[in-house]
Parts: structure tokens; sequence; C-alpha cells
């Protein structure tokens, strides 16, 4: 089941990894991942990113409890970057918020024109 | 209405933009920003991005005729990492398909556990 996923870090040791929540299809965050980090998370279904400003693993809930059960991982068309389709308890924000997305936006469409 | 943009790359030029289908919910790409390409994107409501690969500025649909009007643009808790809304005219991805992440997931939860 474990392809090869060395091509996913072929250009760069990092790939982003969009987290969706597999239920409300809501984007619930970005992090990164390099291939130790996938392969825990394929060995384990959940989540494991790699943290650039911490320059280490982190298992996803090691804190907070806030894990996130993996529901599918899927490559995109240039083996550059996953979506990670989840199953997240409690809050993915470390702020508490539902997601990482709760500011206000900085464009919205103009109402008339929708 | 145009915030402040430098945040979003005091950190790194480039930024991560998730691209989601605002009706559907599907995520449809991921493609990089900078600061010219988020403001041409706020001036025009079309999504223009940064090409790692060819170094330049693109418009979305620019060949294709495959634009994206943003429905909405929001930043994430540490401001590094855009949530791109849009109504996608024909498929997001180069390739014809209707999003990036049409292969076959490199992971899938055992179904007995879902």
């Amino acid at each position: 089941m474990i392809e090869d996923l060395k091509r996913y870090f072929s250009k760069q040791e990092l790939i982003p990894a969009v987290v969706q929540d597999a239920r409300s299809g809501d984007v619930l965050m970005l992090a990164y991942m390099n291939e130790e980090s996938l392969t825990k998370t394929l060995e384990t279904g959940y989540t494991w990113y790699y943290s650039r400003s911490r320059k280490r693993l982190w298992r996803k809930g090691e804190s907070s409890g806030n894990v996130q059960r993996v529901v599918s991982i899927t490559g995109d068309c240039d083996d550059d970057t996953l979506l990670v389709r989840v199953e997240q308890t409690g809050s993915a924000c470390h702020t508490g918020a539902p997601t990482c997305f709760f500011a206000e936006p900085i464009y919205r469409a103009k109402p008339e024109a929708e």
C-alpha cells in the first residue's frame, strides 16, 4: 500500500500538506511533511508533521490531545503537495479555533457580483 | 479593505495558497503567491500566482481560459498561508482534471475503522 514516497521529496525536503475535515470539507490547516513524518503518518494512521520553527517532527495533538485520524492522503498532479483528509478531535488550531483560517477575510467578492 | 500585506511575507517571499471551490468545498490545487501576485489578485478579483519553475507571475487561466474568480481570501493563524475560495471556470488542473488531487490515494483508513 505504501508507494515509493521519495518522489514527493525529490524537489524539496518539505512539502505542504493541506489538511481538510473529511466530513465538513472545511480546510483546517496547512502543515509541512518530510519523508519521515509522512512515513510515520502512514504507519500510525494519525498525522505527523515537521515543524519548521522547532526543526523537529511533531505528532499533531501531542500536547493538546487534538489528534487527527487520517481518512485518506492524496498527492497532487505534480507530486509536491498532499491533501490529507482527517477526522479532527477537538480544534485543529493551536488558538483553540476550529480551523486555522478563522480570521476575517482580507478579501471578499462584492455581494452584487456573486 | 486591503490590509498590510507585508506581514504574510515576513518569513518567506512565497507563501502557499490553498485554493478551494467555494461551492463544493473541494480543494482544487495549491499554488504560491508572492506579494505582487497577491496584490494583483486583490486588485483584479481573479487569481494570480508565482510559478516557482518558471520564476514569474502567472494569471491562472492565462493560456487555458480556466480562470478563478475569487470569492474570499483568508489568512491563517500565523500569517503564512492563504485560503483562497474561488469560482472555478473549467478545470483547475493543467491535466484537465477538475482538481489537482485526482490521483488514487496513497493511504485510506481501513473501512471497518471508519
